[in-house]
């Protein structure tokens, strides 16, 4: 097992769905990602909350083992972000974005975090990515994720992250922004070329798209869930599952070990769709996986002998 | 091998893609159909064309063994639609649809066409759908497609021809609309409790959603294609390798078959969609079909011994 850290955001979260709604409930990547993450290693986590941080939803990190002495408390709120799903329920619409405490975030990593080997730099500005990566002495396999806003506002510093990078997990449409592409087919390579050398694009319901200038594509359809409670927090629960799965296995991953992860995170995410927050992955067991592993399985098998010889 | 019949359009199409552009060149349903479906098995078109349908076009057809007995020519001229990709090339924009003789289209079976065992009603009138099957004596196994146009203007006339197939294939967007659904996974459970024993969803490039209420969902990402030159006839396609896989096996197709259909549809759909109109299709052979299919395993296959005991 190797030691895993995350940078991201720690919030509260109002969401809206088709489903009914929620005020101020436990969110954020960091969150997210560790709950997926602590099932497999432990997670050490960086980021930043308010005065108005609940002990009760430290503890919910704590009780899985994960390391919060990289999350420092500071005068104000804590990150609030406010959303709304409709229809196909694939894109949040944000209604209110406070940063807070977040506004001001300057990631400072515990002397013990330095050595972490396993490395997630979730959504957050790319300085404060770079500024991470800094402050970790040999990291052996590093990870990224990243967003519309930095896209367009933050492009160059964006690049020098995408260079120190062994892989990007993206979403569709994101990954289609930063590349001028229509799909994630065509999106894959063009990001891989900008430093990756693993691209995983985010599908949402449609699964997910991996890709290496070596091993070309696997890809797979998300788990089945005919109904979606609430998508917030897939995307993260995904690279929490990925990442976690990775780092269990404390050697250099490859190509195959990163198909496994993805599998991985998808199982994972499948679980967190289905209440709102992170209250069906707190719940979540490794025997829960491996149980929907056995249907997902099922679900996307090819049989032998499709054609006679 | 069972005998399959297939009704639909005969048609020329002109095409605008990010990749060229291409006029009146041979398109419609039946066509595409019939080239997937006859690497399987002996195919019967019922269908109508105008006067200006090229000798050689049958032609394409008649190599192929399709049984063109049914195709009646009449005055006028044969179907014409123009269309437009753009962006993800997901959904074509139509720009002109010209009927032609295709108006006035009254699907005559000739006798030797009412022993067929296995039916595909293309997407055409509901009451023309009606109609074909009122001429097979005792078909074996049914399926259908349509579009949105007759989920609007004739939606009682559907919901009859519905209870009356086994198999539905239709377009994500359509299966929502039929539905009120908004995903795939939502719609297929609903189309089942109209009539059809099992439905299939076709997702474009993020591949094909296969439910039935015994035995649930299954389903895989498209192949992966970086280059899409033109998606006309992808569906179609889709259909006549699903069809003429199942009528090649000569039994009442179980889900299991259905399951491996839809992987054949899957592989056929790859090949129409890297060259204009059924130019990649023509050229396609088993052996194709064999190799693509060990590629497209590797990319979507699930290794054993994903979690460790």
């Amino acid at each position: 097992m190797s030691s895993l850290l995350v940078v991201g955001s720690l919030a509260y979260d109002s969401i809206k769905t088709p489903a009914g709604a929620v005020e101020k409930t436990l969110g954020g990547s960091a969150n997210y990602f560790s709950l997926a993450a602590s099932l497999f290693t432990q997670v050490k986590v960086v980021g930043v909350v308010g005065e108005d941080y609940s002990p009760r939803d430290k503890e919910i990190l704590l009780k899985r083992h994960v390391d919060l002495s990289g999350v420092e408390t500071v005068k104000g709120k804590t990150f609030h972000w406010e959303g709304q799903y409709e229809g196909d329920m694939n894109e949040a619409k944000t209604l209110k974005t406070e940063l807070n405490v977040f506004e001001h975030f300057n990631p400072k990593l515990p002397a013990s975090f330095s050595k972490s080997e396993f490395v997630f730099l979730a959504n957050i500005a790319p300085e404060l990515q770079l500024q991470v990566l800094e402050q970790v002495e040999f990291p052996k396999f590093i990870g990224m994720d990243t967003m519309n806003f930095w896209i367009h506002s933050k492009k160059d510093k964006l690049k020098e992250v995408l260079k120190k990078v062994d892989v990007i997990l993206i979403n569709e449409g994101e990954s289609d922004l930063l590349t001028s592409s229509n799909n994630a087919i065509q999106a894959a390579p063009k990001i891989a070329e900008l430093g990756p050398k693993m691209v995983v694009i985010k599908r949402g319901e449609y699964g997910f798209v991996l890709y290496s200038q070596e091993h070309g594509y696997y890809l797979l359809p998300a788990m089945p869930i005919p109904t979606v409670i609430d998508p917030t927090g897939a995307g993260d629960t995904f690279a929490g599952g990925f990442f976690g799965y990775l780092a269990q296995h404390n050697t250099l991953p490859t190509f195959e070990l990163i198909q496994k992860a993805c599998v991985v995170g998808t199982l994972c995410a499948s679980f967190t769709i289905q209440d709102f927050g992170i209250k069906a992955l707190e719940k979540m067991t490794l025997d829960d996986l491996k149980h929907r592993l056995a249907s997902y399985k099922k679900a996307v098998l090819i049989e032998d002998n499709l054609f006679k010889i």
